[in-house]
């Protein structure tokens, strides 16, 4: 898929989630609440992990003769790549609150906690992770209840101490310590990978995906995780903030290993480059007739300026 | 059921629900990370959540004759049990937080904050939510995806924005506010009638519950949950802080509303037998063989002293 034909697949899949976030997130909520929720997701960010559901969700149904469960499991996509999104979303949140990060931009805009206050904030986030697991289990929405539990044991694994959080707890461990290669692998595996893979394996958990397809995909996942966070290690020293839309130079600043720091520039970009063959190998192991999104998501990523 | 009885069955159910936090919780964490998680949820806490999810499990089971899903049932109650109190663990964690309570001391320790930093607190918490949902979706543990897929909904609609996270954002708008009766039953319905209606409800799902009996045992757990804050407000006024275990007098010193100030204590206390009356009634509507451990939670609620 080349960069053009991305840009219209993603298009498409973008505006039903969009649609879908604008429709369920803090519309029920008490105003200051639910403004703080949809300011934190509404209209910003890549959708990159919504993407990773959708892509992968195509590539196993491209494989799949359940016309039965067809209309469930494209619920269950949508509801799963919103999941992915409100899970990343909360997480920048209680990130950028002064007792973490203490950042006041993101996405070009002042952070949820600027805005709000930070009382506001940890509510939004805390009521974001909550909505990612309501929106996960519908009561009536043709989403088989065996989908349901298993999209629900991916993401909270992937969300919790096992992962996102437990990578963040040996980031704020690491500054100012001289981590190795390995320990810095662990740390971006949980920190940012995680998240990242159980987006590709929720969109394969919504359909009949064969054990071969799915050990593949998680392999695909694994490696897009990894290069991901490279490639924003990268990012933060030779970018500037307004093309970030966050603060640049920052992990240097707060004096935290990074991949560049660890590699030097050369070697950093060698690794991502590396990473991303690993991704397209895996995706060569499916045995799925049409890994091409999937496929293009994996360059997206490692080609991409901000 | 006499106080003396119900200690003894509490505290039988009491010993596995310790047992099980124990095991799962914090373990596989990153070191610091996993001693914050535990320190907020072991050896502390009345544990009524779990005692509810107990209690309403027996008494649905005693009308049930499945006796082919009795071990995932059971299973799935001291899992939901587990889930119940983590959710309320780290609520408490959360809000401690300076940016909300500013509390130093719980359960008649310092605050995890205090003990660990903010920002260890602040993934705790989010860990703790994490892992609520990860304990209610084993993989293998004899727990039939349709209960798992209901006792994660029903828990992210009581934890989320139409529950606790939206109560406390209704609580937060509201200090030196004056709010009528309705609208602080409103506030309190939702930050800790939510979770503790959900843990009765959390409870009947395991097990096959009649339409008559879940819509009793409802209309139970919304009585008791409103009783348990009122009783609340009126502990915080009546006792002093050893006895509570956390601060007391907080509501008036933070020109909080509560029942107190807005009925005075007398019509306060009558509200709160009301109550009991109320849950007791609800309990007589559910047809079910035997709800003496819910009756004796009820007044356990009622008559505490702290």
């Amino acid at each position: 898929m080349e960069q053009h034909d991305l840009q219209v697949w993603s298009s498409a899949h973008l505006a039903q989630v969009e649609q879908a976030l604008e429709r369920w997130v803090g519309g029920d909520a008490p105003a200051g609440l639910g403004q703080a929720m949809r300011y934190a997701v509404l209209d910003g960010g890549k959708r990159l992990r919504p993407l990773l559901v959708m892509a992968a969700r195509e590539a196993v149904a491209a494989a799949d003769g359940d016309a039965q469960h067809a209309v469930g499991y494209q619920e269950a996509a949508l509801r799963s790549a919103c999941a992915a999104e409100l899970i990343h979303a909360y997480s920048l949140v209680h990130d950028d609150m002064p007792c973490m990060d203490n950042d006041v931009m993101r996405r070009g805009k002042p952070t949820v906690h600027v805005q709000f206050g930070q009382a506001q904030a940890l509510l939004a986030g805390d009521a974001l992770q909550a909505l990612a697991f309501e929106l996960l289990t519908p009561e009536d929405a043709g989403v088989p209840a065996s989908v349901q539990a298993r999209l629900c044991r991916l993401l909270a694994h992937a969300a919790g101490s096992s992962g996102m959080a437990g990578g963040q707890a040996i980031d704020l461990a690491s500054v100012g310590v001289a981590l190795d290669e390995e320990r810095l692998r662990e740390m971006h595996r949980l920190k940012t990978g995680a998240l990242l893979q159980a987006s590709v394996m929720m969109g394969a958990a919504c359909g009949h995906t064969s054990a071969t397809a799915w050990t593949a995909l998680s392999a695909y996942g694994a490696a897009l995780g990894l290069a991901f966070q490279v490639v924003d290690d990268i990012l933060d020293v030779t970018q500037d903030s307004a093309t970030l839309g966050k603060t640049a130079g920052k992990d240097a600043a707060q004096d935290k290993p990074t991949y560049v720091s660890l590699l030097g520039l050369d070697r950093a970009q060698a690794q991502a480059r590396d990473l991303l063959d690993q991704a397209h190998a895996a995706l060569g192991q499916t045995a799925l007739p049409d890994t091409r999104a999937l496929a293009a998501l994996a360059d997206m990523v490692v080609s991409r300026s901000h």
